[in-house]
Formats: structure tokens, sequence, C-alpha cells
């Protein structure tokens, strides 16, 4: 079975990706079922990460980030979510709940917090959908209103990854008029008076990651914690929306990569017929037609990342992206299962489990519906 | 919403599925997510069943069965598959049980232990696959060899649905030598000594209906117990597959047209971008193509159950039903809980449970591989 | 290689099947290649088919119709496109011609011209579709208005197959306001003044049955021709488009058939790597796929045909059908033609042909797209 | 309509690609319907491409080439035939007949022959594939044997690209025993006595460029033109075939942004129901899906590419990425005349073309099977 062949940028990244596939097989990936079963946060292996500097990874070195590019990125994602999806979830999570102060913070903002954000003391959340309007975030009710040196929010924030666990929230808000110029983004503290996550959501997978309505019950929010100017809200959570897109591309990637080996590895040790499995073509074409579409889902993350990397437009491509390697993930952990058969239905085999996560990632940061709308109108536009 | 419009060859068939719709909907429905989220096993409600007449609809009145054409009693399958894919799925693994007696046993056999059987006193369950070779059955491996008015067992089935739960198992076992004309059937009664049902697999869904490995080791079962002559069980075994892939093919289109309905509801009234979202195409498509799928899907199930019905050949029909039923299935819950979005993914709502249990309707009963194998035989053939 | 079993409803219909293949097999089929490759049209094996009774089967025996159930009308038209789809779509094309007039003409119009038209001596042609509207029949802009006791109609109709040889054509035109509600139908012969077929267009396939634009240019037909009321025009299309779509179907299934018959065939002969390439899973596992869709496909055509033949709805029925079968045929075309390799690339074989024609069955009678409209919106109603 | 984003190595490559388009522009595309509807070689067209130094792109500047790398010719070969699919088939043939020479030739028979060759002077073949053995050429029949100073060869080639208007034919023909081992690779000249090309095929697309076989009737060919050792012919085949591979996938992808980029401009045109038809998200939807494969194929495109250029093992990626191009384009152009309804199946839009083209992408430089054949290996081996 031939490993994966990665062109990486330099010997630095070599050395990076080394690294993550050592810590994920020897500190991760032993305790995956058992969180998973048991459906408890690993706040403990996440602070390992952050650590280790993987917490951090595209950003400035000045506050404690690697300095990565995005193409290095992705695949240190990759390479988590093929030995445990929730983590690497948690990863891309955290890093996108950096990106509005990162990017749009002041100076002052970010010497203040990002250090702990980077260096995975302080794990972050991202409050965008709503219960009304999951895909239509221009629409968004939750309200802040000035109230001298703090913003008051009330409304009611859904599916929230990392609800409860989380040390701050990126809360976005409508503190102007109706649709996308009247929100804006406050980066709230878990222990914000009036800021309760909810009951936990049942998943059907993902269960070491917790995802809860946060219900904002006239919470306050100190003015200084408003990232960007008022109203520029809609546009930084667009901008973070990309890049989010393509880590859980990556997620989906790793999840796949993670399916199609354990599936090959069953299907040439599995004798029917005489004969190991993967030679009945029947099965062997199967297996080649989800590593051919893995193949490309990675080819097709790198391109965009490395359009993000030097600079230039790559929302269309990041939806691509998203859209292609979720729905990729999802049919390939689907034949997973079907190599194992009887087997591959049952918890004693890892591929269950990736079926049961795959399915979310069509889901999150924009369902796939939502990105072909993305594209779609790129094309239509002139 | 257009509900689903049958041609049903006698009045007393449409007041069948009538009553059938009122007990799933009034004594099964509400208990399935309760069964379902514990992993119990309704045996209870399966007697109700008994009672009314539902486990033994294709069998001779002179048993206590309802001489149902197969046409109807898929049917019946589909609308309690509709409600609780379980329950359904046991009703066809109980008629599937009490095939080989009904249509190979002698008069006497019948007669001793048909009656209870078909009316739900003595629940049945079907012991075919091996560990070693799931889909294989040619070369099971399990010994009967005779010892005076006895065979003594020994050997491993695997993937035993009832396990532990049924009254009688039949027990194919290798009398003679090796392939197909070796294999012999039995029928033991749960407290067979050295018959010892294994704990249960820890399956992603239909949680309520156990499964797991039977041991038999060194099992005496009486040799008036053997259905058939000696070296008729293979002949036996797949005479009740053909049957039984019908019955797994109503059970997905049971399933696919209840999660259909769910999210063609929810679809109508959850509201995005000012519309409900079925009234986007790019949703509105999907579900036209799912509906359009699960037709077809019932329109082949019907045509191999005439088939069937008129007493011809109608193995190829219920492999491709089998394969295109299933896999349709698959897609359909996938999509189903697309269109809930998030919500689709938390136990809240039912799209998540279909999506886990529709894919074992892939696996059991032969693979959709193993189908695909006897389609393409019987292309080749002369 | 199974021949295809079919659940006939009378001796009579398993009767005319035989006929029609037996037309088709010594009739039909050998001209089929030499009119393709000419684009000539068939006109006296037309006439040969009205002789035979084929080109009335479903109307009534008053004026020469066969008065067949849809059933086995759709059944008749499979085994024509089986041999030579261009000869079933004519026939197709011809019967929903006639059907405004046996369906909404008076009893003194359709003692008139019916018994022609079934009898096979008048040709019919379908004039809906217009250059600008293809899909949006509603808001067509042919203008008819009524001069005394004619209508003098100006406009272009698009897509006529049959335009040129047809000696009758309905024309729907607009004799009231917009929408629906304002279009007529009149049945004009293929003599009117101001009605001018243009030339042929350059189809890819299907080249022995001309298509044009219809130019009506002042055209002058009589009065007596209207066809229902003024303003049923709209209800008259939809009617006759339902049944028409079941007819596109029936092509698809027969060309589909044609195509797999072929193939396998030439996969049983043709030996690679040492054996006959039928036996090769990759090919084995196409061709089983193929051979299930079919057989799904023809289940759908008949359930919608027996839900007409009952007097029952339909129309969802039918657009489903007209989906699923042509979608269908057009992926076991693109694959007979990958079975041949190289030689199905090439006119040695048909299956290239198949092919050409297989991809205009999606586009007519309402594209694809219209039809998942259709069925979507059925969804979205009460 | 966003146009295509690439990364490119070198500004070098920038301009190339830029002379190509323009080139592609104004000297191709204006000829191209008309050489394909005559079926006529474009003999004149591709000299022009030699001395604007596009035939040689990948090889040594020592010999005329240009010695671009694999990533930037791919790109060069998909913009040509995003205007012209045959042109661009015939520069990747081109490319692939002179790769024997380049790489196994000695350096006498490079300089005497390969300039010319990369100059468009000499246009090459390349006759690997046999009547009986399309799939299958470690087992090629056609025999050459050692008399004197040359080789006496005898047996049929088919499926040969360029016959007839070929300046040279690399003929692949067995000099030793069976199997792999006993094939080498000759370099006949056009003119050699007794190598007859045979009638065209009727090839249903990419009809400028003839198809035809090649009949070897004691051919001789001197010895001087044997290319590597005997015995060395598979090897070189085998290896040309990975870098052809790549160069047809190039094909497809130009192939089917040309037919995408056709599409969506209709669908912004075309008005229905009021509005373009690119607004409804029916079709919307499905251009964006096309949009995303192409994307991806692309990125897997140059994946492949850059592994090619840096030395690294490639096979199973251009495996990988012919099969994944192939397939999208045959989808792609199926969807693209669907997009234009009926206008799309007519010879007045180009679409109609790119679908009878597309198909034969899937056929040829190794069928899609074997592409799923040679994957699958990969991963069933240690």
């Amino acid at each position: 079975m031939p490993s994966v062949t990665r062109l990486l940028p330099t010997p630095e990244a070599h050395d990076l990706l080394e690294l993550t596939r050592e810590i994920a097989d020897k500190e991760l990936a032993p305790h995956a079922d058992d969180f998973e079963a048991r459906g408890e946060f690993p706040r403990e292996l996440i602070r390992t990460l952050g650590r280790s500097g993987l917490l951090g990874l595209p950003y400035s070195a000045e506050y404690g980030g690697a300095e990565q590019p995005y193409e290095v990125y992705l695949q240190v994602l990759e390479i988590l979510a093929s030995r445990w999806v929730g983590i690497a979830e948690t990863v891309s999570v955290h890093t996108l709940a950096c990106y509005p102060l990162a990017h749009h913070g002041t100076a002052e903002q970010r010497e203040r917090w990002l250090p702990d954000m980077i260096g995975g003391e302080l794990l972050g959340a991202y409050c965008l959908s709503e219960p009304a309007g999951g895909s239509d975030a221009a629409n968004l009710a939750t309200k802040a209103t000035r109230d001298g040196e703090t913003y008051r929010v009330s409304g009611t924030k859904a599916w929230i990854t990392h609800a409860g666990v989380a040390d701050f929230y990126n809360v976005f808000c409508r503190t102007g008029g109706p649709g996308p110029k009247g929100i804006s983004c406050l980066l709230a503290p878990a222990d914000t008076p009036g800021l309760n996550p909810q009951a936990r959501e049942k998943t059907m997978g993902l269960r070491s990651s917790p995802v809860a309505q946060i219900a904002l019950d006239d919470a306050v929010v100190p003015a200084e914690r408003l990232i960007g100017g008022e109203g520029e809200g809609f546009r930084i959570a667009m901008g973070a929306l990309d890049s989010g897109r393509l880590g859980i591309a990556a997620c989906a990637i790793g999840l796949a990569q993670g399916a199609l080996d354990y599936a090959v590895n069953y299907a040439r040790e599995r004798v029917q017929f005489g004969k190991p499995i993967i030679d009945l073509q029947g099965l062997g074409f199967l297996l080649a037609d989800a590593s051919t579409q893995i193949t490309a889902a990675r080819a097709l993350m790198l391109h965009a990342a490395r359009l993000r990397d030097a600079g230039l437009p790559y929302s269309i491509e990041a939806a691509k992206t998203k859209l292609f390697a979720t729905d990729m993930a999802m049919q390939v952990a689907t034949d997973a299962v079907q190599v194992l058969g009887g087997a591959g239905y049952v918890a004693d085999h890892p591929v269950e489990r990736y079926f049961r996560e795959a399915k979310v990632l069509q889901i999150v940061e924009g369902t796939n519906q939502i990105q072909r709308m993305v594209i779609a109108r790129s094309l239509a536009k002139d």
C-alpha cells in the first residue's frame, strides 16, 4: 500500500508533518475510541498540542505562532484527522476562533489575548449560527446594545462547537440595522455574566467535542472586546469562514484517508472465495475510486491553500474544496464500512465511527448547498 | 405532499395495509426511539404483531398464516419500516426463519412447530454466516455429526439477528463433504445444550435488535429436527435468501419513505432566505430525486414479488431489488440528514437514526457486492 | 443471458408483443443503420406499422384503435426502441399528436380525422415549444386571431419532430390573454397556407427523424379545427405531455435494453487477460448495475401506466418515469460504449448510435430539470 | 464568470500560456468546426504549432525542445483542448510518439531524427494496441524477426491515431518469447515497405484526426531503428503511457472547461421563467458541481505532473488523473448539452461535439477500467 506522496515547500514543513504524525500516533490515537465513546472532551490533550506549537500554526511568530503557510497547516490538520477527526476539528475550530483577533484586532488587543490563545491556554469558539437561520448568517438576530463601556448582548447562538469548554467566544451580533452591514464581532470570555452554554446536543458523531447553544441573556461584554469596528462583523465572519472551510476540508480528507487505509488493510487480509478480497475487482475498483477521489481532494485543497498563501483570492476555491472533500469523505466512509461488511457496522472497527463523523462535515461551516450557492453565484456574475 | 398511491390486488390487502398502518402508528412508533436508545428488544410488541396475524403473512392458513401474496406481505413490511425499521427487520428475519420449515419440512414437522412460529409464540433466527466466510456460504465450516437419533454440532455462526432472544435457530451445518452439497439445515430450539449465544455486537444502528455470534459447542440436536434431507441445506438456504432479500428491500424502502416524509415536512416548515427551503430548487430537486428513486425501488420490488407470486423465477429480480433498494435507502437517508442540516445530526430528529440504520441494509442477506455477482453471472451464462 | 420477464395483463397483449418483436426484427432493424446514416425518414415503414395496427394502440376501436392499456402500448414502444429508437420515437410522437383530437375533439372532429391518423395515413406532429421559451410553455407567444370562420396564426414553433414530413400539426397558440388560460389548440393540416417547415436541425442523433422549426406566417386555419374550446389548449397540452412522457420513457428503456444486450453479447465473446471480459468483475458489476437500473425503470414505467389505465392520477409518476428512465438510458449507453472500448466508438457497432440518441431523451417532452420541478412542487404543496 | 487562476512556476510559463491562448484563439479555433465536420486532418496548422515551438515542449533544448516542465506542457495542452480537442490530442499523441526516441534512443538516433520530430516536420504515431488485445498489451502478437541489418515485421496494429498522416510509427512488436520481456520498439518511417495504413475508422468524434489499423505485411525496418535494446519495448511503452495518460487528462480538462464556459455563457443569457436560467438553482448547482470537478481534476493533474517534474514516481497518480479527468469530462459534457436543452443537441453549438469527443477519452491510452486495475494493484501490494 503506497503511502501518500507529498510535495512540501520546505524541509521544516517535512519535519513538522513528521512531528504531527508522531504525536498523533503516540499521544492521540490510543485515546480516540475511549474519549469518543464516553463523549468527553480531551482538554489536556489539546493543551499538549498547544505546547507542541500545533494550535497557532498559521499565525505570526510575534504572538507565538509558527507562521506556516496554509498549505502546511492544512496537511497537519489532515494528518491529525486521519488518526482522530475530533481532535483535528478542535484544532480547526480553535484556529478559526483566533482568526478575527489575529486579522482584525488592534495591536493592543492582539498582544493582550493572542499569545494565550495560540499557546492553547485559552480555547476558542465561534458563534455565528442561530436557531432560526443556520445558513442565512446575514440576517442574524442576536442584539448587542452599547451601554457605556460595555455591550449588552441578548439572543441565542446555535451549533456552537466547544460550547461549555471554550475559554472565549467570538460572538457575532447585531449592533446596527438589518442585513450584513449591521453586524459586529465581540470576543467574549467564557465567564461573561449572562453567557450561558446550554445542554449538549446529542450528536451522532464527534462526541468528544461538545456542541450546544449559547444563550446570551443580557450578557455584558466590555466594549474593548469589539474586534474590528462596528458593522465589520459580517466581513470578518466571511473571511474567517473561507479559512475555516479549508480546515473542514482537511478534516474530511484525513478522515477519508484513515478510512481507506483501514479498509485496504482489512481487504488485504480478509480471504473470501479463496483469495484476499482486495483482489476481487468488485472491491478493488471501489477502493481505487476512493483512493483517486482522496488524491484529487487533497490536490484541490492544496491549490486553494497556495492561492491563499500567495495572497490571491481563494474564496471560491475554498468553497469548492469544502464541497468536494466532504462529499467525497461521506462516500469513502460509506464504502469503507461496506468493504468490512458486517464487521464494518460494529464498534470493534473504527470505520463505523468515521461513517458517523463524516456526515457532519457536509453540514458545518456552510452546508454543501451553501457552497454550491457561493460557486454558482461566482459563475453567474460578470 | 402526495401520499403513496398503491395498486393492491384485493380489498383485503387494502384493509391489511390500513390495519398495519394503524398498529404501526399507535402501538409501535411511540416506542421506537425509546427501545432503540436503550438497545432493548421489544419482545412484547412482537407478540402483539403475532396476535394481529402479521408474523405469518405469506404462509398457509392451515398453520395459522394469512396466505397473502408476497406483493402484499412486502408492503406490510414497508409500512412497518417507515415507522420503525427494527420491528420490520424482526418480522422479515422471523418470516425468513419460518421458510425452511414451511417450504421443506415434513407435514409432521410443520404441524408440530409451525403454528407457534407463525403465531409469534416462538421467535426465529437464521444461522448461515460464519466468522471466516461472511459471503461465501457454500464453504461453511460448522460441522454436524450424526450420532444415533441426534446430531452433534460444533462451530460458530456469526451476525445472527435475534441471537439470545430467539426461540429457535435454523442452523446450517456441514453433514457431508466440502462444497454446497454437504450442507444440511437443523431447526434447533433455543434451549439446545451447547448452543450458546455470545455477547451482543455493538452495532451502529438497529440497536433494539440483538446481533451476536452463536457458539455451537458439541450441541446436541435431535435428528427429527433435520429440515429437508441431508445435503439439501444449501438449496434451502438460497431459496430462503431470495425471499429474505425482498424482505430487506422492503425495510429499505420503508426506511427511505420515512426519511423522505420527515425531510419534506421539515423543508416545508423551515424558512431560510425568506422562504420555505423546499422552494429552493437546490433542495427541491434533491427531494424530487429521492422521491423518484423510492418510487422506482417500490415498483421494482413489486415486480419481483409478483413474479414470485406467479410461481415464476424471481431470484435475479430479488437480487436486483435488494441491491437497488438498499443503495437507494443509504443515499436518501444521507440526503435527509442534509436537508435538516445541523438538526439532522442530532437525536432530536429521527433522520440520524435512519442514516445509521440504512447502512446495515447494504450488508445483510448478501452484501450488495454479492448481489452484483449474482446478477453478473446471470448475464454471463447461456 | 436471461431475456426480459414480463407479466402481461392478457394473452392478447402477449401476442401483440410477439408481433411487434417480429416486425421489429424482420422489417425494421435491418434498415435502421441505413436510414439513420442517410438521415432519411422511413415513411413507408411507418405506413407498414400503421397497417399492422401499431399506430393507434391506446385509442378507441371505434376509430380503428386497438384499445390497449397503456401498460401494453408502452411495452410495444419499448420493443420497437430496442431495435430502432427513431421508429419508436415516431410512434410515440404520432400517438401524442393524436391525443388532443382523441381526448378533446368533438365526435364530429374525431370521426372526420381520427381514423386516418390512427391508421397511419396521416402522420402527426406536436407544436408546443418556441425558440424563446423551450421549457416555459405557459408563456408561449404564437398568436392566433379569430377572423370569421378561420384563425390567422403567426409565430414560430421550435424543435418540431416530423417537421416537413407530418400531415397534420397540433399548433398551440395564444387566442386570449397572457398565461396558460389564453392558449388554444388548432389541428392544422400540412398544406395550411402560411405554415412553413424550416430547414432541418442538424441533430446529433435520431437523424432519420426530421426536427425543424415551423414558421407560421399569417397561416390560415379553419376554425372548425379548434380542438377543445378556446383557452383549453394548455390543459390539453399538459395532459398530452403526461402521456408523451411515458412514451419517451419507453423509448429510453428500449434503447438501454438494446445497448445492454449488445454490450453483454460483446463482453461474453471478447477475451482479454485470458477470459471473456464479462467474467472480470470490473465489467460484470458495471453490466449488473445497468441491468438493475433498466429493470427498475421498466417497473416504474409500468406502475405509472397502470395508474393511468386505472383512471388514477399519474402525472407525477409520469414525470418520475421520464426522469429516471432517460437519465438511466444515458448512463447505460455511455457504459455500453465503454464495454466495447475502441470498438464502441466507431460506426461498426450500434452502441455509438445509442449513445448519441440517448442524450436527446433527457431533453424532449420537458427537460429532466422540468420533471424535477414538477415532482418538487408536488412535494411542496398541501 | 471568473477565469481560471493558475499558479505558474515561471514568468516564461505565463508567457507561453498566453502565446498558446493567442494561437488557439486566432489560428486554431476558427477552423475547428470546419475540419471536424469534413473529417480532414489539419496538417498545416500542426506545422504552425511546430514552428511556434509547441510540439516539443517537454524535450531537451539540444534537439529543439523547450525543456518545459510537464506542469507547464500539460497546461498548454489544456488550453489548446479548450478551443479544439482534436489539435490537443494530436499534440499529445505526437509528444508521446517522440518519447521512446527522446528517452531511450542513442545519442546518434536522437541527433538524426529528433529535431525534425520536435520541430513538427515529422509527425508521429504510436502503435501498441492490436485487434485481439486492446487492453492486454503484454501479450501483443505482432512479430518482428531479425534478418541481417533489418527486422521483418508482420501483424496488425489497431486504433492508431494519425494512421496515414504520420511520418513515423513507433511499432511495438515481439522480437522474443511470450510476455512483456519479448517486446521491442521499432521507429518505422511512413514509407516502410509493407507498412500499410488501412481504411479510416468511422469514429463518432475527433473526426479531424484519422484513426485506422496499420497492417504490417513483412514490413522491412532497418535494425538501426530499434529504440532501446531488444526486450525493452514493454518497459518503454509503459513509461510513455504514464506520460501519455497525463496528456489525455489535459485534453479532457480543456474539453470540460470549454464546455463549461460555453454552457455558463448560454445560461447567463438564456431567459426562462423570467430570469437567466443560471439563476435557477437547478442549473446553477449543476454548473457549480461541474466547475468544482474541473478545478479538482486540474489540481490532480498538476500534482501528478509536479511529481514527474521532481523525478519522483508518478505512475499511479497518472492513472488516477486519467481516470478522474476523463470520467469528469464525460459528465461535464453531458451536462453542458443539458444546459442548452434542444440547442445543445444540434451542430449550431459546439457542446454536441464536445459530448461526442469526451467519450473516447475514457477509452484511449488505457481504458478507465485499466486505470482502476493499475490503481487497485498498487493498493494491494506491499
